[in-house]
């Protein structure tokens, strides 16, 4: 059972896993460093917890306790109990549905063994805008692919902001980061994948003309560049979303909705 | 030719238009009374200039000067010149790609007007979130659909963050607010138009099955509620983006981009 601890002030040293929460380059060697991550809103901290993730505490509003009761009652860890104001002064910002938790940050998965399991996955190449991840992270679980594989440079799919975009399906869709951008292209064809390469390239197929087969990795790249050479080039297929006149691009995240609709299984 | 005029401090009223650019309350009824809105970053400021929007005046750091220089001197209004941290002082926030400009707010266009040309619409329903707006323009810019109404409660496509979010998009994808909520069916059905909502109902059509004729208006609904009752049960077809196990929805502006892309003319 949760431990209902209320603080005098938001300066307690307690609170040091919840403090300036928008400070992105803070918060990353902070979470990385002590192997936590932070989900935020009721119903985000209600997914990580059902999807087991381990939490070592929660701080919240007092309003949250009892919409969130059932849920803390299952774990023996703080629960602090500040004003949404106070919140406001540890976290650096206001925490809208103000519930936060910090969790302990699951091992990674192995690249091999995502690959080995997966049919269809979605592989994503310096995509470093956490938003952009998370949107990414929703859109390719709603549309039923299998996984996700990160480059070395993508952003942190756990970070606070890539969960509260994808709704909290980091928790549970299966992802790895790939330790070797170079060799990730001959990594997927080991493992059987068509590789699919989504680019805005005069000499590509239409997105809606191409034949998949039974294993298919969608390459996808960073929003400023696209994917890099060496990923495209060494596809076995380059396709592409036809655009309107006068349009550079679908977002990122646009681009991956469609494809994945359009590669779905019929 | 625009004026270059370097300004002691960020505290000078000629700086209004500028003030505070996170507050979104306080921006909504300033731009609102004073007929104007911003474009923030070197290209959205270049995009708003070259689709014919008049400046009333710019504000930049000086290394914008030069960039802009071709654009910027084709208008007989102020250049404000302040430092990067200046600039931060008066709108609030770091200004990335740090060039702002403020700019007549256009006229509305005619609903009827909009209707009458317009074949592929995409119609949203109180979509209040400033990036979803953003979003969902960018996508239907991209791939080719006509216009866009907006609800009366929508978002406004000229706040700062939309017209970002949609790369300038607003600026020359033709759409109109709708005056009558209750009363937009009919009106969309007095246009000719097949009237497809998009919704997570199980008595709806799969997206992919549905037969599309000439005049298509696509309508979706708010990110927490979807369509209302009353929009929905009027259409004359509801489709649904099949989602997998565990996931509640798309987000909204995901939704429209695969459904554009489905109803995309072959």
């Amino acid at each position: 059972m949760v431990e209902r601890v209320a603080l005098a002030g938001a300066d307690d040293p307690v609170l040091r896993d919840y403090v300036r929460l928008r400070d992105v380059q803070a918060r990353r060697s902070l979470e990385v460093e002590h192997g936590f991550f932070i989900a935020e809103g009721e119903k985000v901290v209600r997914r990580a917890l059902e999807s087991g993730h381990r939490p070592r505490s929660f701080l919240m509003a007092p309003r949250w306790l009892e919409s969130l009761a059932d849920v803390l009652d299952d774990h023996d860890v703080p629960c602090y109990v500040l004003s949404e104001a106070a919140i406001e002064r540890v976290t650096g910002f206001h925490v809208h549905r103000g519930a936060l938790a910090s969790l302990e940050r699951p091992a990674p998965r192995a690249v091999d063994d995502v690959l080995a399991t997966a049919r269809r996955i979605v592989v994503i190449e310096d995509v470093v805008d956490h938003t952009n991840v998370g949107a990414i992270f929703r859109s390719v679980a709603a549309l039923g692919f299998d996984a996700i594989m990160l480059s070395p440079r993508c952003a942190d799919p756990l970070y606070r902001r890539s969960i509260k975009v994808a709704m909290g399906s980091v928790f549970w869709l299966p992802y790895a980061r790939l330790d070797k951008w170079y060799e990730a292209p001959d990594l997927l064809a080991r493992h059987g994948f068509q590789r699919v390469a989504l680019a805005l390239d005069d000499a590509a197929t239409d997105l809606a003309r191409l034949q998949v087969g039974d294993k298919v990795a969608l390459l996808v790249g960073s929003e400023g560049h696209g994917l890099s050479p060496r990923w495209r080039t060494t596809a076995d297929d380059v396709v592409m979303i036809p655009m309107a006149a006068d349009i550079d691009s679908l977002n990122v995240a646009a681009s991956v909705a469609v494809a994945c609709w359009a590669l779905r299984e019929g």
